[in-house]
């Protein structure tokens, strides 16, 4: 297979100088792990030719100012949300979660997280607001001739920008402010595609289908409180007031989509969707000295490696300190990306780390589990690399990532509210350690992963370039965009045809009550 | 662009021998036209060291017996529709048309063409009956071990000869008995989709919408009458009365789709669709010699060409002379394919043949215009080249392909109804030869088409050879397939949620009254 993805890079080189002489990208980035994939997809862009500017908040915690491939505007912001603010946030969440019930979390999420999301995009739209207000920056930004603007619109201050530039657009995306990005663009039906936070798979009893159609409702209702309204005001103050916001943000020349249809399920979708899910992934690389020694000691038992991702630094300190006795009791080495003080319980054969390889890590041969909270990119790379998975799940779309996996046969899941209790973690690992089938349905699962036509980087790097080459996909949009809801579900078409039948049927009743009748007056008369 | 091409060949060259070693194919085509495109993919199957297997009626009047690249298996059938029929149909068609409304020329297909449709589907049954109940033919095809049946499903007979031998299936797709593949597969909302034979594009105003959903449901009814009913009790005499037949023929691995984007409207597909319109187009071959001086000898002026397909082999005698004149009184020199009796007017300029090398002569660069009769292979490969088209459409989904290519500004649509008349023939092919747009926006969606990251013919090999090496494509089949039409709809939970609303309020209401009557009732007592 890796001979398959050789010879399409290849085929990209052969093509793609000819094809694309290196064009002017403006790349509005979402932070935290969004950033991360964004990065990866910038750096395959700067390999291309391409010359990328970011526009960037004084106060990013992420994306550094200028670098070796891409050069920054930054604005003066205010205020963002910065890494302490998502930390704490974490630790309330995990605090939240171990003691909550399933719905409870839900509606804790979905009521209280309400507020913490409309400031959120409120913070957005500021920043949104500096930018185009930025009267010189705006003229550089005209100047520049950008040929497209690429984007994540979990924040939705790309697509108003784009508008105003008047420049085509692309997504890299997977959350739309932040419904999950199909819901924007391609029919829906409630009762197979689970919501996010449903924990349901696409086959759902009655009661989970009962309970995925008021999900949905609820997230809408979010979506609209939290993000469209915030959004609006900033659609009616720079772009006119005829300008929907959500006709807007729907209406991006090509969404390259952070899944494929080995992770999720299988759904309805739309021509100008791509599909680059496992985009970040690639084969990997040898190890650091220090690290590599560390694996192959751990001879044939193996490694287990574990990360709860960029956000969750640190655990509480029991859960730590239980999980580190789990950790201890294993005869495998263990690798833990953690970033909090050093758990008391920790054992020798457990290496604490700021960072690592990640994907490195994944395909080495010596590594048998991947104890992951289930993000988006973990999970890809687990896919590709055919590792199973332990899943402790925090937040959002974390446990139906998990989910999905699960429902393949390739992970088992963990919630925090029990992983700390009888043992359950230390159990979980050995459970996936000991029964093959975990290890097989990944390894098939990353076989169907890989056996695609293009490799999804070339394929996302593909499209970006279509893109630029026509000035958009306009050819690809559908019609929709632009219909009312009603002209849309034949609202209007079924009132219409309904009262034509009726009026036929009124007519024929009244036309039998008139001959009725006058055919039993004379009789009347008559008598 | 071609670079690209021949890059990509390349690329499959190099991977696929390792990806697969030749395996059995078993191949149930549809007659007709269909089988011309049938028999481009399965040269390129050849070539990939497949071994072809071809199921074929001794009636067949396309299919040979046996080829250089492929073996068959010859069922003696009773009957079947041969090409004597087909032309007298299309004489009759043509007759019709002529004299008929728009209206009336539908409602003349639709009910008329009824009771020849039921005939055709249950002639194809018979035939699917004979292959089954033919127990030597059975052995042989299970001893085969086949890796796959490919079929057009514009007949029902390969789905359940699929199910038979417990076999993966693709199909080869643009009509599923007979109504528009996607309508099976994908959500189709009406109000931005035109049915077949609306003549509508992807904007409709209101009355065409309303037109647009009286066809939808006539041709539902069509569908269900004149096939549905005849496969059902095949499907219950050989699979047993709990095998569906719809459910059956939705139920394929992948769907080899043969339009693309930029010929058909943006509109929502599913994972297991793959779109290989223009598969059958490639560049150009040198044209034969005498060919090849007949298009010289045009000069400056170009050459025109018509051919109106496969099922027309000639026209009414004045209508073949009105065109034969018009032609005549061009500058540019003209190839007919026309297998009728030679018009009295025709032109020294006009050459008639019996057959022609489409794609070859659409290629030459002398080619200015091309008549055609709309079918799907004729304006992809039209598109492809980016010749412009004067339309003369006929029957079924002629008039609507035209109209894509017409709504795009490549086209100039005539109707059998008034080609003859005012010179409009003659108008047309100047109006198309002088007016630059036509020729430009051809050779704008040329751009569009080809510019893909891997050929439509090249995608559909690997994903016939991905149902081969993986036995299938389950993992790319939708949940919804397995569901009940008020469970995908979500009808029992609205009805349940309706429910349980109105119970809140019903209680509310009536514990209202109870504590209005509570507090009245003392002072009636009291007075």
């Amino acid at each position: 297979m890796r001979l398959m993805y050789l010879c399409s890079a290849l085929l990209l080189l052969i093509l793609l100088p000819r094809t694309c002489q290196g064009g002017n990208i403006l790349v509005f980035p979402t932070e935290g792990s969004h950033w991360i994939n964004m990065d990866i997809l910038l750096q395959a862009l700067h390999s291309r030719g391409h010359n990328l500017t970011i526009i960037r908040s004084s106060k990013s915690w992420y994306i550094k100012d200028n670098s070796t491939y891409y050069s920054t505007y930054t604005v003066p912001a205010e205020r963002i949300i910065d890494e302490e603010i998502i930390t704490r946030a974490m630790l309330s969440i995990i605090d939240f979660e171990r003691g909550g019930l399933p719905l409870m979390s839900f509606l804790h999420f979905s009521v209280g997280m309400l507020g913490a999301l409309t400031e959120f995009h409120t913070t957005v739209g500021e920043y949104v607001s500096a930018i185009i207000d930025d009267r010189e920056l705006i003229r550089m930004l005209n100047d520049t001739k950008f040929d497209v603007v690429l984007t994540d619109p979990c924040w939705g201050g790309g697509p108003i920008l784009a508008k105003y530039l008047n420049l085509p657009l692309v997504y890299n995306v997977r959350w739309l402010i932040p419904e999950e990005a199909h819901f924007g663009i391609a029919p829906s039906p409630i009762s197979y595609i689970p919501i996010a936070q449903s924990r349901c798979t696409d086959k759902m009893s009655f009661f989970q289908r009962v309970k995925n159609m008021i999900l949905y409702v609820v997230s809408q209702m979010q979506v609209h409180v939290a993000a469209k309204e915030v959004y609006q005001k900033i659609c009616d103050k720079y772009l006119g007031p005829d300008e929907d916001f959500y006709q807007l943000l729907i209406d991006a020349d090509i969404w390259l989509m952070r899944v494929d249809f080995v992770f999720d399920y299988p759904r309805p979708t739309m021509p100008n969707v791509v599909y680059m899910g496992g985009f970040q992934c690639k084969p990997p690389k040898p190890l650091p000295q220090h690290l590599e020694e560390f694996v192959q000691s751990s001879g044939e038992h193996g490694v287990i490696i574990m990360s709860l991702g960029t956000f969750v630094n640190e655990l509480p300190a029991d859960m730590a300190n239980e999980i580190a006795a789990a950790f201890a009791k294993l005869p495998q080495k263990v690798i833990w990306r953690y970033k909090g003080s050093r758990p008391d319980t920790l054992g020798n054969n457990t290496l604490l780390v700021d960072w690592m390889p990640q994907n490195d890590l994944l395909g080495h041969p010596k590594v048998k589990v991947f104890v992951a909270h289930g993000g988006t990119n973990g999970v890809q790379e687990a896919l590709y690399h055919g590792v199973p998975v332990v899943g402790l799940p925090v937040f959002f779309d974390q446990h139906d990532n998990l989910i999905r996996l699960e429902d393949r046969g390739g992970a088992k899941i963990l919630t925090l509210s029990t992983v700390d209790k009888d043992n359950n973690f230390l159990k979980a690992i050995q459970e996936v350690l000991n029964e093959p089938s975990y290890r097989m349905n990944m390894q098939r699962l990353s076989r169907l992963h890989r056996d695609q036509p293009i490799t999804p980087m070339d394929n996302a790097l593909f499209w970006i370039e279509f893109v630029m080459r026509h000035k958009g996909a306009a050819h690809l949009k559908p019609a929709s965009l632009r219909m009312s809801w009603y002209s849309y579900h034949s609202v209007d078409v079924a009132l219409f045809l309904g009262g034509a039948v009726l009026l036929v049927f009124l007519t024929i009743f009244i036309l039998i009550r008139c001959l009725c009748n006058t055919m039993c007056k004379p009789k009347v008369k008559r008598e």
